[in-house]
């Protein structure tokens, strides 16, 4: 028997790393994939970097039906708005499928359509589905059909709010997400903002506050605290590839010091394998999670001010490991499997 | 005659481009450099790059008197605790002063030593130095025979805060200062922290609201909102050479809206020449000004958080440039002489 | 009065740099610029680095007659194939020009057509043609109607192996040039090759012996050897924007010690402005001539083998720097003026 | 039971890396380190990303013995010269040894001491030594009691020279190796060399023909040959952290073209784990093999010159990752043990 997985939206960095994690996955026996792009071709041709590791051949978008057919559970790889009608496809045919895409992470069509502007392509599977963000919602994520896996950005906010909100620390309408993102954050599609000589040796805020991630990060952090939230977010673009870094600023509702706040942090994320709260002094870096599925978390305090930095790969934990974390709650395998590895430094 | 200028401290990143710049300034006719390393060399062995426009030979700690006794103007660009003995040498020597170190940012004694842990080398001096950062200070520098350069950090902060302090638009006491700083800004000195294979592919936090900068900050936003400031200040470190774009978080006293406050920039900076206000959702890169002394800023506002952009080089805004433009100040010249480049790019 | 100059192809990297360095220009009074993309809009939109220094609106290319009429010189910066027809009409309306594509830089039609796999747009000009390394060919440029400017590696080639040729100190048959440029070379439209993701951390050699200006190397070696040369070219692509450091092997055909080669380049480059000869031990590197417009050669003798290590900036006296030194040359202005600028280090 | 190994000289960046490896060996259930820096420190504070995987405490030098007595293998992590006496205490103790420094690479006590300018420390045991390149000498390797594990320019320069020495197919008197490598080849070791500000943005060559590597080079493809080879080999330093490419000329002895001289590639590395020869026109990049023990190789001809375009991580193949290979085969687990995985991509 063995588990097979497909893949809508292959030869995209996200649909890159699911093949770079699944092929060393213990419990995945076989994989399809299906791209728009180089349809026919063997996947190792487009990825050198998986010969020997991952052989099939890239099937095209008219065989999605061969592809859910063939598959115990599909990911979903494409562009929002893409998405909607290949999920629908899925479930309809009672196969398990996780959206990469931003089409069910709120779980309202309105929300959706004032941020992506756009008509939401299956409203009707809006209230199904599950925000795959394991460390806060796992036992939904066991239970899901549908996951949607959370944006990069959201991951890496919401992992450094959530014990504040959870707890009721901070003022929730006066949150601040400062974050910096390697440039496979944009993705394999070609524009100037990720040609090389515009983002080398340079650093450029975008999308203040308008960021469509806003919309995501302000819907959980309000589930969370339990009440509506406010976040001020602001992406930004460093020179390097893979890593998000993100500096949460919050203004404390009461007295706390540092130390009682780690504990506080500790104690949520006590058992979590892939969550780590650092040291006292000790700030967490992009190049220490760099290919893997953790989150590193530092803390300190200044005066009423909470700071939390939170460092992820934006592909593996802000996307492919993610998934891959969801797709093992849904399946009853070890929530590690496939994802224990420790990340390549320097 | 001609205009002689003498730098102490000459090999490291300030001093290199405190000479990139001089050698091609207008006014300037001799130059004269101390260093305690590689004394005794050309200074074009150093650094290459200047071979044909700099040539000179790099005299040791114990010829600084001559130095003094040659220049018309020192620059001292030593590191924080060895520069107050050379600029009471300089300034008892009846020469004017620029320094680039910290000991006399902070008018106070108690606070440069509560924030540097070390006593102050000339508390004597520290009611006549002047804060050099001429868009807010110009007169004084004008007069000044001590200058105090400002910092890097401090010098994107407070050209992003200056109008909101000045006008009293936003709660003075919940500032944010979210930084992100070229490596270069960590000096020539090796450390593991600025070793390359540590910095690239990687973004980090580091002093994490106790950084040095944070006082300098303070004080200056204090003085311009004309009371009390308090400054969460986050630097980072991303994965390039060159450049700081700061991010600056602070809350409205009352409604107001982007473009009216735009346009309290443009005033506020009105006819200075390195000071650029971005079009609304133009938000500035540190690309667009590598290798000039120029500051663009851009802005918005969501909800009650305004949101200012401010990017510089760091070693030419940031330091040796700022220098430039305040010896242009104390000596009558124009003060674009020498700085009147565009920026690198791409 | 004053000097006219216009840009076809203002808003590739070429063209940028071009205003870059013209903007600077003593001799320049006025400039204007035609470009495909963003006709209408102001330069400084597109370049926001060069607000305040250059304040043009982009001509569109219905406009090139205008823009001929208006200048006293013409910089065409168009990809090749479409330059030849820009170059016929600028010289027929009896102003000069410089060409920056390859149209003109192979005195045969052939030649062009073996290697860019299209027919030559103007073969009737190829005669007049001069090929702009003016260390090589100043005087034919000074009386020039139309200058080809070099490609970026030729120049870069052509230097380190020129007083080789010249000489015939070595082996012309069996020459090799093993060149690594960063990625701004490849210009700024759009390509997988030039995605972020893709070129950081990440060094790959590309079209292995195949590459076009392998032809042009290999003319003007033969040229300058008096005899029919053969190269081995292999360009790499390496993660920086600036820059190519090529490294040129080729066999002695008699004992020679290194010191005195180091003699026989120092005495063939004797009075250049741009050409620096390093000491022994010392191997130049690209970061000395960033932004600027020259070269440094190192060298030593292993054995029978010479190795020349060369330097340039590609977008400079790979490109625009020497297109402007070549329109000095052509004006009888100062060979160095507007280009006499230390390079931006670090 | 289960196999333990020791690592002296844990704490740089090949020690490091052979921890991130082993600490996912099967094979491997236990380890200890060994380091001058940070003795008494758990290896999880200095190296954070591998906490959760790798749990103990570094002894200091002091220990070696103590190291020694738990392991099954020890790997010695030393510079040059420090690590001849751990050697031979291992082998003393009658335990099994991986030395990743160039002391044992050169059989003869001569050629080393010409080289590195110092005695040898254990000359005695140089005729034992084996060379630890597995795909040449795999079956010494097995038998080994100790292995010289070679460099990371050797590994590339040799797995591409090979098949052409064996074979006797170009003239061994005149290759050329010209290597292009990321700086953490330079160790972690604090270094103007290896210092952020001063490697981005650059490309430099340097030990220009007069590199170690050179003489383990030299050597080996003289061996490969059966007759005196002569190697002119040029380092090169690129901004990025992983990773060599060598590029690699030599002259036919008797004409042949492409596809026959990939064939014989081919069917020289047919087998091989970590080797892959690329397709025609296809040339490999450093970021395919990011993380791996891989190498692929590219070819071409040019007329009568051969050239070879080589890969690998220089931290796994050049250094760690071909150490876990070499204990592999000496200890009898399967050879891709530990290191079956992807690279890192993009």
């Amino acid at each position: 028997m063995g588990f097979k997985v497909g893949v809508v939206g292959a030869t995209g960095y996200v649909g890159e790393e699911l093949f770079r994690i699944l092929c060393r996955h213990p419990e995945v026996t076989a994989m399809a994939a299906v791209s728009r792009d180089f349809p026919g071709s063997s996947l190792d041709r487009v990825f050198p970097h998986l010969r020997g590791y991952v052989d099939l051949e890239i099937m095209e978008l008219e065989e999605i039906p061969a592809l859910i057919e063939f598959s115990d559970l599909v990911f979903v790889a494409l562009p929002h708005g893409l998405s909607a009608p290949v999920v629908q496809e899925v479930l309809g045919k009672g196969k398990r499928v996780i959206d990469l895409a931003a089409d069910f992470r709120l779980p309202e069509a309105s929300l959706y359509e004032a941020w992506y502007q756009m008509p939401h392509g299956a409203p009707e599977l809006l209230r199904e589905a599950v925000y795959g963000l394991p460390e806060l919602f796992r036992s939904a994520v066991c239970a899901a059909r549908l996951v949607a896996n959370p944006g990069c950005y959201p991951t890496s906010a919401l992992l450094a709010l959530a014990p504040l909100m959870k707890h009721g620390l901070v003022d929730q309408e006066s949150l601040i997400v400062d974050a910096k993102s390697g440039v496979s954050g944009a993705g394999r599609t070609l524009a100037l903002g990720s040609h090389f000589s515009e983002c080398n040796e340079n650093v450029r805020a975008y999308a203040v506050a308008t960021h469509r991630h806003t919309s995501e990060i302000t819907y959980y952090a309000s589930v969370l605290a339990g009440g509506k939230a406010d976040v001020t977010f602001t992406p930004h673009l460093i020179p390097m590839t893979r890593g998000i870094l993100s500096t949460v600023y919050a203004n404390l509702l009461r007295p706390c010091d540092a130390s009682s706040l780690r504990q506080v942090f500790r104690e949520f994320y006590a058992g979590e394998p892939f969550v780590q709260i650092t040291e006292e002094g000790e700030w967490p870096e992009t190049k220490w999670v760099q290919g893997t599925n953790r989150c590193y978390l530092g803390l300190t305090i200044k005066g009423r001010c909470v700071i939390v930095v939170s460092v992820i790969d934006n592909l593996v934990k802000g996307a492919a490991g993610q998934a891959v974390q969801n797709m093992n709650l849904m399946f009853g395998f070890p929530e590690t499997a496939g994802l224990a590895v420790p990340g390549l430094y320097p």
